[in-house]
């Protein structure tokens, strides 16, 4: 851990950028002492919120650029009319060996679609896939696809799996991570075609996943497997909706609370505890969604989080570089070349 | 409300069942006094549970069978060799004019197959849907398809749109429901080809829908709109998904209160208040499953339920006989018979 590294920044990404990124560097510093900082974006207002930080500015470089790309904006556009913007430089900072890795809060997008064709795929995958984790019950699970990929098919999905097995083995540090493909039943012969022959290739795979098979929806907050693999589409749905509902939770509370003189004494003694509760739901504790199958290190913060959650994000970045997630990957996926031929002969 | 109806019940369908069902009568004597009860199932089980309530046996009459479908049957299977079954018995009950509707926790695949093969489905439904109510911050929504029909084409979704919004309007009573589609963005280019396909017919439908566009997964819970379209396989899984959450949240305010005495004296005098947002949440509210787009009232109740949710589940399809859902849906599709065409030229 005593080796510096540097990560780049998309300075300008994200709804409370560019002050949200600097104060969340500004948190980062005392965890994060090994960390360099490369800030893409405007000079004229990155400078003054460097200034009023002199230890923040320290560890960082201004690299000056007066394009962004915006939130509405959609990936093709970004791609061809953004070659100068922050987010695109703070990538090609990476594939030019500048960084070791990129964090933006910018338009997911956009983001994907430059890091994937400045960074390219590791060798085996064909798409990456969007990766986060969820508190569960038992502690937390890794999710993916979460919106990078609206259909996917079984191919997709299996090599999603293997990406996901190996985070979880690595990065989180499980032995043997259990995985699963969520559908809408446990039994074999449930759900579409994609999950079915998916299903398949995991239970004859030649590699030492721990494949659980089929989850439901309820079994993501049960924590029943260390990582869930499903489709973008169904992924990000679960994971709005499942937000959605622990909001709507902490509304019902309120209420609860407010409802009467002696619910509302009740919530007052109640209230250290009601605090270590709402943190142990805090979505800024789960920011930082990793872009997982690129050749180089790409963690999305949301876009709307503050500069504590912009500072998770960069703690996932720095975690992923040190534990060196893309060789142990690179290699996984070495062994498996014989993947796309199973699944398009098998079944 | 004075005229008598008859309910048809698989009186062996649910984990719990007969005795839930019986039971699950008996609660809903007080609410329902106009309603009597044809009890497929095994009259050696049933008549004993009868006799212990005078009350309920003055509405039930027992239809003896010994067969039953099981929970891991395959729909297919189901239909072919469960034609003494109490579920498909209970359900020619409504095809034979015998019952104004048929209510089952039994084996969802296998009832709705049985449903639709032997009710068949409404004039201008390709499939029927599986709908059900979520609890949400302005109240409760309605969504559908939960599980029925695991991949939809456009065609189907905007068939849901129109017989949630008939739904809405006639049975929830709402004045102009809102119809929103379930996606990963709420942008008109997000998504895959059914969703844009219906949103595009459902922009330009010729009946007086407020349609309101695509909706996110947080939408589900905001009650951002009063009726969620989307496929069998992401709405089955938001759904448990949903619930997994809620439970989680439980459990993990239950931890909170007892993470020390204070807090522990804090949830004793929130206690009345607590249980009251347990009641807000609680699934049994919400249990009962309507099968829409078939020509009879078909409702499902979930399979783990006790008498409490199997009562609710009958009064809700009381009241869908009550309100004439079908009728309705029926006269919206007659105006309606130029969407299919529509779509297939459209876009």
């Amino acid at each position: 851990m005593s080796t510096r590294l540097t990560l780049s920044l998309d300075a300008m990404g994200g709804d409370n950028a560019p002050g949200m990124v600097v104060d969340g560097v500004g948190l980062s510093l005392e965890r994060l002492p090994h960390v360099d900082f490369l800030l893409f974006g405007d000079e004229k207002q990155l400078a003054p919120l460097l200034d009023k930080n002199p230890r923040v500015r320290d560890v960082c470089q201004i690299r000056h650029t007066e394009d962004i790309v915006t939130n509405d904006e959609k990936p093709g556009v970004a791609l061809r009319s953004g070659r100068n913007s922050s987010m695109r430089l703070a990538i090609n900072a990476v594939s030019d060996g500048e960084a070791a890795g990129i964090v933006s809060a910018g338009n997911t997008g956009a983001l994907m679609a430059m890091a994937k064709f400045v960074l390219k795929t590791l060798p085996g995958i064909d798409r990456p896939a969007i990766a986060s984790y969820f508190p569960t019950i038992r502690g937390e699970s890794l999710m993916l696809d979460l919106g990078a990929n609206v259909v996917c098919d079984a191919e997709n999905l299996v090599q999603f799996a293997v990406m996901g097995e190996v985070f979880a083995r690595n990065v989180l540090g499980l032995e043997q991570p259990s995985v699963g493909i969520l559908n809408v039943g446990s039994e074999e012969l449930k759900g579409h075609d994609s999950v079915k022959h998916a299903f398949n290739t995991l239970q004859n795979i030649d590699l030492p996943i721990k494949f659980h098979g089929f989850i439901e929806g309820d079994d993501i907050a049960k924590g029943t497997v260390d990582v869930i693999v499903t489709d973008g589409f169904t992924g990000n749905i679960a994971l709005k909706t499942a937000e959605g509902t622990a909001k709507m939770f902490g509304v019902f509370l309120k209420d609860a609370f407010l409802s009467s003189t002696t619910s509302k004494i009740g919530g007052l003694l109640a209230k250290p505890a009601l605090n270590k509760l709402r943190m142990r739901m805090d979505p800024r504790r789960y920011n930082g969604a990793m872009f997982l199958g690129l050749n180089g290190i790409c963690v999305k913060s949301h876009g709307g989080t503050d500069a504590l959650g912009f500072a998770n994000a960069l703690d996932v970045a720095v975690e992923l570089i040190t534990d060196g997630l893309n060789d142990v990957i690179k290699e996984d996926l070495a062994h498996l070349d014989s993947v796309p031929q199973e699944e398009s002969s098998g079944s």
